[in-house]
């Protein structure tokens, strides 16, 4: 667990994409954040109070979260500056970079000083068990994709936000680095080891009361060879009672793989449900969830109600439309 | 790569089962085994000459295998004399058990002064890449199972033997700790990490003459929960061109999930086909194993012949039987 509220660190970001860890922190968990902090130059910006480092520890923030990207894969000599003055006066840090905080020499040594912890996302911090495939109470719904970065985090962050709103109980549950620092907890599911990745979904997911959700973050897709064993360690250690289906519309080819078409919502719909009934019989396909975002609003509404028709399920882009719907056809099983 | 060749070492195995991985290298690897070292009270013997480590370094032996499971989880004082010793004398270990060689210190500093390797083969060494999918040129063929442990290495193993008998050009691609060991090389699949599993698997099998045919392990099964996903990575990492299904008839429940039941061959049969053209759109199922140690000989030869008329495949216990019939159909593709 990373302790909240956060600080956001947006560095020296040389755009607003750079530093979209930030960005949904402050979409999907604002009371997460007190403020950001910008150093020179900074062309990103969250739309947060900016703060110094001794404002945001005023606001009772505990955690400077590096909510950006570095550029060229370096931590600079002025983020180190600010890092190491962020662990003297007390904050922990927390990081999703490739580089690790506790691979720098500088941050480790200030933090064993001040007694303060370096989170990276990135690593497992718990010996998962081997899945057990014992039945869970509680209820669990996966997103699954036609490929990889179709928008499976965001469609379980709105079927969060959606079903909180209706007074539904739900838990997000984070399977990758940028979940994990939204909401402070989860699994960095594609750095676990092979033999322990169903057993760490079963330990992110366990018992619960009857009307409990948990929404968990898809990863990766059954038809993406490169990471289609993550998605179903997924599928079978999540148990899930409900699939909800992501797909991008315009994407040509498989992401990064350019030999590869994407299937069709039709055979993601069959085979993952195939699979889910192995670790659950009683799961159902439940709606579908389309990253619109290169479409214009009027082609947005088309491409949804065209593939509503075609497959019978509520469709819907939860980011651009709300999960509204989604949150219902849960509701409804 | 372990060097060959070895001398085996039995230790104090309690009983014949316990020594089943230097069986194995007795079985499918003789020619990578001078003899064999057995202590006080050993109740194993896999049938090769009985060696002094002094003897076995004369016979040409360069790494002591430890080709037996240890008791209990530890390595005893008794065992610890003897691999100092091997290590004094120039030979390098191997071992495929939990513990490793190199968390030991007495092992460890006496491979670093006498200049010899230490090889665990449950830890991967090689920093394996993301899959990309490329097709490779070459043949490959996985065993995929019903079920975890039914048989699919020794179905693997006993392909290549008879794939060899026939001249054909094949490599058995070892992915787990026994075959590596059998073998000298190979990938741990279960302790690779997520993201590189499938990609580890590319890294196996790669380009290859056209009428070479990489005889891939498999591991686990698309319907056991517990490492389904380790299964689907050896499918689309491996693009195999066929598949050999793998069945033990006698087992009531999927190992060690008593709520599951086997799958069908038939179910098997159809979801790795889909999964697999996936990646290689050519893919065919060409026979079935049957793995059927439990069975008297009638029985046996009944099993198989049932399931071949079922399926209309080639079907046969290759340990029992020879591989033959799975060789031709391979050759006949």
């Amino acid at each position: 667990m990373i302790e909240t509220p956060y600080l956001l660190f947006l560095g020296d970001a040389p755009d607003q994409l750079a530093a979209k860890v930030a960005q949904g922190i402050k979409d999907w968990r604002p009371e997460n954040a007190v403020g950001q902090y910008r150093m020179p130059g900074c062309k990103a910006d969250v739309g947060l109070t900016d703060m110094t480092l001794d404002e945001g520890l005023k606001a009772g923030a505990k955690t400077l979260v590096i909510g950006v990207a570095n550029r060229g894969g370096q931590i600079s000599a002025a983020w180190r500056e600010v890092l190491v003055d962020a662990l003297g006066r007390g904050y922990d840090l927390a990081s999703g970079l490739h580089n690790l905080l506790r691979d720098q020499p500088d941050l480790l040594a200030a933090a064993q000083v001040n007694g303060r912890t370096l989170h990276d996302v990135r690593v497992p911090t718990v010996a998962y068990p081997i899945a057990n495939g014992v039945k869970r109470s509680g209820k669990r719904v996966l997103a699954v994709g036609t490929d990889c970065s179709v928008g499976k985090m965001y469609t379980a962050l709105a079927l969060d936000a959606a079903m909180q709103e209706r007074g539904m109980k739900s838990s997000f549950r984070a399977t990758g680095q940028t979940g994990i620092l939204i909401t402070g907890a989860g699994v960095p599911l594609d750095a676990v080891i092979a033999d322990f990745m169903a057993g760490a979904i079963e330990y992110l997911t366990p018992d619960n009361d009857d009307n409990h959700w948990d929404i968990i973050e898809g990863q990766g897709s059954l038809f993406h060879v490169s990471y289609s064993g993550v998605t179903l360690a997924l599928i079978h250690g999540g148990q899930p009672d409900a699939l909800i289906l992501c797909h991008e519309p315009t994407r040509t080819h498989m992401r990064g793989l350019p030999g590869y078409k994407l299937p069709s919502l039709e055979a993601v719909r069959d085979l993952s449900l195939q699979l889910a009934q192995v670790a659950n019989p009683a799961c159902k396909v439940v709606g579908v969830s389309i990253n619109t975002q290169n479409l214009g609003d009027a082609e947005a509404r088309a491409c949804c109600a065209e593939i509503e028709a075609r497959l019978g399920l509520p469709t819907v882009d939860p980011f651009r439309h709300g999960g509204g719907r989604l949150a219902e056809a849960l509701a409804a099983l």
